[in-house]
């Protein structure tokens, strides 16, 4: 799982490159690199560039992640289409032609066709590219799993176990060996206590997407599925006194914050999810995040809800737990 | 089910008109609706739109949100760049002018300049639009907001019933009076039935966004609050059929989709979203979707489980319905 973390860690820088370049790109244009005439024309290189498959694509930031041949050598092409810019939006519906797809009462819709000079489409080639180069931009499939709590008991608990996976630094985190200094909020309380501490993923430089994450003491609750009405007082003060944590030092009441665990997990120590309201963390999707007002209302209503629950999750292509359920025929 | 299908829509082809559209959307789904030369050319309605305000955009989605005057009215223009797509990689790389920006290393930078009907904008037009339509699109800050079942009594309910939305456009849909020709399947039954067609948000050339939407026939259900065990056939109805639909149109298996609703929904009409698992669609947070199969399993377990259970949702700062919240003291 540290493996898959990893990976995840690496798909998101990923996005974040990109992001920085479509910042960049942005501010090259309102640096005036706008005017077609001033632009240094080349020769169309990719007219001879031989697609071999699309690592990744995103239907939502329209990109796409190419792989092929350009003059004989390996090359990885990225397309990414470029943001809508306030000022060329005149120049934009005068000079496009509109194509009606479909009318209903007040609302319409068209495709429009724009002069290409404003719509451009960003392009980065890396040439010659190495198998790292692909393995970077490659996406994983991912398929929803379906996994009652039979399922748990017969496939999944015993693939946990046996992988064995290390928490050795969530351990170092607790036992003040590493990390100490990113500390936001301890609860030193064996049974109930917790850290919390900012995500990897978050730079701290502004709250907009804040991303914390509240660990355990206790040490042998697994996931979800391990959690029973005892636990309550435990999850009662994750969500009490994380949240108090939170406005404190960073001024962010409970009302923009979205608390959560996740299931699967990425490692198999109980963790609790803070971020911000509003910012579309990564793993916030509800194929995958529980809320923890959720868990505990189940708790408090059904003391056996995550033992016989079915539950449902994404797994990678990739992830050893899917080769399982593929083998026990439970996809 | 083809054979069942193509017939609901032979039969639904009353008139000639109707008889055209259907044949027109056919032809236009065989051909990829790629060819400029067949497509329906309208008047640029747009050239003269004048633009008030941005009401929000986004570089990540590259869509932006426009409020303006068209033809004196009030109007919301949305523009957002399409995804993408692998089958006209060939023709995107042979037919567009490259610009080189940056070269360094391995890595070089250039803007791509396309043929326009191979990088079309999909555009939205809402017009005449009202304050409400205005608000909708304008960037807001959300809150969370929790709600009791007392709650949902005391405040929601009176709210959605003096506001009484109108979901004419819904009923349209239902009566064949609109967007016939985009129905992806429908189970005509009073009870069960439902409606399935593509999401607005959805532009239908590539998977990888797939965006469908589950409109019930029953017009009593307002949202996930009114749902109690003798709705059971009908969710699981949608579930099954409209999974099976995805699977014969799409070729998409349940294992790659994510089926929810949400709470609050946009309208006050029973629908369920179908989209692609792995796309980041708009509302598939955890804070605002709840997944069919636990809203099924939820109601087998608990049949007041809707009634009674506290619920957590996102308001904007903006929205009446927040206010009465504010005024109950409840946030």
């Amino acid at each position: 799982m540290a493996d898959s973390a990893a990976k995840r860690e690496a798909d998101s820088a990923g996005t974040d490159e990109l992001a920085q370049r479509v910042k960049r790109a942005k501010a090259d244009n309102e640096n005036g690199g706008g005017g077609a005439g001033k632009d240094p024309e080349c020769e169309n290189i990719l007219s001879e560039f031989k697609t071999s498959a699309v690592l990744s694509d995103s239907a939502r930031e329209k990109n796409i992640f190419i792989r092929g041949k350009l003059a004989g050598q390996e090359a990885v092409v990225i397309l990414e289409k470029t943001p809508i810019r306030e000022d060329s939006l005149a120049e934009l519906f005068s000079g496009s032609r509109l194509k009606l797809e479909m009318r209903n009462d007040i609302y319409s819709t068209y495709r429009l066709q724009a002069p290409p000079q404003l719509n451009e489409i960003k392009t980065t080639v890396v040439c010659p590219a190495t198998e790292k180069h692909v393995k970077k931009y490659q996406r994983q499939e991912s398929f929803l799993v379906e996994e009652t709590g039979e399922d748990y008991q017969s496939i999944t608990l015993p693939y946990i176990q046996k992988q064995s996976f290390s928490v050795q630094w969530v351990h170092n985190i607790l036992e003040k060996k590493a990390e100490v200094e990113r500390i936001v909020f301890e609860d030193p309380d064996p049974k109930v206590g917790f850290v919390l501490l900012p995500d990897f993923k978050w730079d701290q430089k502004q709250v907009d997407d804040l991303y914390l994450i509240a660990i355990a003491q206790q040490r042998d609750i697994r996931s979800l599925r391990d959690l029973t009405p005892e636990h309550l007082p435990l999850l009662q003060n994750v969500f009490q006194k994380g949240k108090e944590a939170v406005l404190q030092r960073y001024k962010l009441p409970a009302s923009k914050l979205r608390v959560y665990l996740h299931y699967q997990p990425s490692y198999y120590h109980l963790h609790v999810h803070f971020t911000k309201l509003g910012y579309e963390a990564p793993g916030c999707g509800v194929e995958r995040a529980h809320l923890l007002a959720d868990v505990i209302q189940n708790l408090q209503s059904d003391p056996r809800y995550y033992k016989t629950r079915t539950l449902y999750f994404p797994l990678r292509a990739d992830d050893g737990l899917l080769g399982k359920f593929k083998e026990a025929e439970r996809l």
